[in-house]
Order: structure tokens, then sequence, then C-alpha cells
């Protein structure tokens, strides 16, 4: 299998410390992937994960470094599948990560209930159908508008295979966060962990880190938030510790 | 009307701007109210407003000096309307505020409903009986826990008397803020703004302040977060500056 394709590149992560396939026609991670994998409560040694849309595997792939369990990673983009799986490889991850091909909604029903301890996802964000987006690229269209599946299907899907008092943990724009609550609770994942990333101190939060337990008790903490930039534009210290892993 | 009475004192807030009669063992208002009246979307010189569980007055206290319009305070205990109306009399504003004794839900029903422009509250924080407290010091009791008002009511009522596409800003602890979304939602009420307040960097927020539009569209706007202390342990400047309304 040869390693990069005309067309991509492959980038360093973490320091150095991993490296991933990208192609800016097709997929590029965005920092959003790598917070989920850095605020997911993740199963150290025992049980197991899995990401849902997960593009070229960014977040498996950091997931690695923080567990030791098996990662399965689902995405519905063959072309992305077989990116995800040439950088599993490249990084020697092949025991711990498998990434299957397939839409969300018919892994969950073949994986069959309550399977999982962690759910992961990084969703489209975008709750238009993105025709025109589709048109002109319909990868990235893809990976960014709900075509495949709506925000609703995703929780449906991770609420499905989350064990009980397992976890599910999403990442999205903060726009959507009542809906988000809204159909975690719907789905009977009670939201337990909130964390906003705001571009600079006095600027609204333009992520949000969302994490839940299946059935779990009502009460919520909201962590303390991150500023990407400082007031030089510089990345401030904590977002940088943050990312990196440290 | 005796202005100050055994066992009140009278605290100047609002840098000196306006003052509100306190009992430490009755009621003393919290940081949170002040920054509801911060944070509100106020009308300015048309409409009304309304502050349920207005304790001894400070919310509608700090609205008079960012709207003209009239302000009707309801409180279930009189003790506290005996409090907040002597406060209104000493600051002058008795033609803006009226302090009304009730209970919300009555009161709701009587005021009619889509009566007004805002509605604010800084209700109980704790859904336990608190049967301890009340037999220990009923007033604190009864402004604390949901004795009188289940946070589902007060939010029912919020909805009732606020007009179409009108405003309903509470605070609250952010343990109860996926409730709060979820019943917001259930009353019609869209989520639009969120802010919470930590007080220090690196903590979790201990307060947060929402806002929504009756019958309003989707979509929320995570504001920035403040935090109280600084590391040296003294107020920051964005703190003092937004409490202070500044």
């Amino acid at each position: 299998m040869k390693e990069v394709k005309e067309g991509e590149r492959l980038d360093y992560i973490n320091k150095g410390r991993l490296q991933i396939i990208q192609s800016p026609s097709v997929f590029s991670f965005s920092i959003d992937a790598v917070l989920l994998a850095r605020f997911a409560s993740v199963p150290r040694t025992k049980g197991n994960i899995i990401d849902f849309c997960s593009g070229n595997g960014i977040i498996p792939l950091v997931l690695t470094e923080r567990s030791q369990v098996p990662i399965l990673g689902v995405e519905i983009q063959p072309l992305l599948c077989d990116m995800a799986r040439r950088s599993v490889q490249i990084n020697k991850k092949e025991k711990q990560v498998t990434i299957k091909q397939g839409d969300i909604i018919t892994v969950a029903k073949e994986a069959g209930s309550a399977k999982f301890d962690l759910v992961t996802c990084n969703p489209p964000y975008f709750a238009t159908k993105g025709e025109k987006e589709y048109n002109e690229n319909p990868h990235l269209a893809i990976a960014r508008h709900e075509i495949y599946c709506s925000l609703e299907e995703v929780i449906h899907a991770c609420s499905q295979v989350v064990k009980q008092k397992g976890k599910v943990a999403m990442v999205h724009r903060p726009e959507r966060l009542s809906e988000m609550i809204t159909l975690f609770e719907k789905h009977r994942i009670a939201p337990k962990r909130v964390k906003f990333i705001h571009p600079k101190k006095d600027r609204d939060a333009n992520i949000v880190l969302l994490e839940g337990i299946k059935d779990g008790k009502p009460g919520m903490a909201c962590l303390p938030p991150l500023f990407v930039y400082d007031e030089k534009g510089s990345y401030t210290k904590e977002f940088q510790n943050y990312y990196e892993g440290k």
C-alpha cells in the first residue's frame, strides 16, 4: 500500500509523536477533533472506544496516546477510510485501531446495543443540506453538512452503541448546544461535562465540547474555558498544552 | 415608613449610585442577582419588565440604571417585600419600580399571558425540599430551596407572562444548565445567550446566566466568560467592570 498518494501530504501532530495523511481537497482535520480527543474521558486499559464520523482517523490516532483499549473508527467515505487506514499503518497502530467503512446508523445496528465504553464523534456541523457545497466538493460537503446523518441520528446512534454508564463525547458549534443538550436528554445521555473554546478571551465561543453518561444522574460541570489566541495573536499556553496533551 | 429597621443594614451598590436594605438573618443579595441584572437584554425606553423571586429588590433596583421602563418585582415573602419597597423609596424609584407580594404562579395567572418584554429571575437554586434549613431559618430556606416553586414552575410562569419574541433571563448553578435548557425548550423559550462565571480561570463555573426568546429561532451564542478572581485573589478588572456596569 503506497503510503502517501498524489494530492496528499503527511502532517506531524502532537509535537511530532504522530503522523497523519491529509488532503486539502478531500479532508483535513480541524483543531476541533484534536480537542475532542483530549477532552473525552477515556477508558485507559480496559474496555473499548468507537469513533463516529472519523474522517481521516484523527480522533482514533490521538486517542492511542491516551488509552490502550481497542478503538474502532467509523467513516462513510471510502476515500477517507483509505487515508485513515494508511495513517494507522504509518503510526504502527494496526493492533489498536480499526477503521470501518459504513454509515453510522447501519454500523450501530450491526454492532448491537450497549457495546462501547466511550463513543466520540465530531459530526457534520451544518444542518443545511449543502447542495451547492455538495456539487462543488462532495467529500468536504459530506464531512461538513448533515447530508448522510442529522444531529439526532448521530446522537441516537451514539446512545445505541454506548454501554450503560458509558460515555458519549461530542464536539460541535455552540449555536447547536441547546439542540445537543435536548437530544442528549431525549436519548438518555445525561449531559455531564461541557467546555467552551473561545478564539480570544473577549470573543464568543466557537467550539463546544460536551460529554454525557448513558442513563447518568443529572448534574453538569462547566469546565474552565480555553482561549486559543492571546492579545498578541499567539497561541495561549493553556491552549497549546491542552492541544498537545501536556 | 421607618427606613432601616433593627437587624438590617443599608449597603451601597453600583459604586455608591444605589443603596439597598439587607439583613443577614433574612436576606442578602448575592453577586448572582447583580450579574443577571447586567446580563439581561433590557428594553431601554419602551415596554416593561417583570422580576420573579425578587428578594430584597436587588434586580429591579440595578435594572433602573439600565432602563426607563416600568419594572414589577414579585416576591412571596412579605418581610422581603417590605425591605424591597423601602429600598425603592430610599432610591426614589417609586415611579418606576413596583413590588408585589405573591407567589409567581398566582401572579402569572393574574397578570395574564404575554404581557412583559423581559422577565428576569434568580430562582431558588436547590431542588431539595430543605426541611432542615426551613426549620433553622425559613426566610433563607424559601429563597434558596425549591419550597414554593420548582424550576419547572418558575420557567413555566416566565413563559406565560413574556410576550411573543420577548426575553427571559435567568441565573442558576451550572449543575442545572441541562435541565434549564430542556425546560426552556419545553416551554417554548429558545435559549439564545449563555454566559459562565468562574471563580478563577482554572476552575469550573459556579454561576450560569441564560437568556432565551419566546418562540425564538434556534441558535445559541456562548458569550465570553468572566473570572471573578485573578491569581493574586483580587477581583479581575473584567469582573469589576461587568459587575459595576461600566
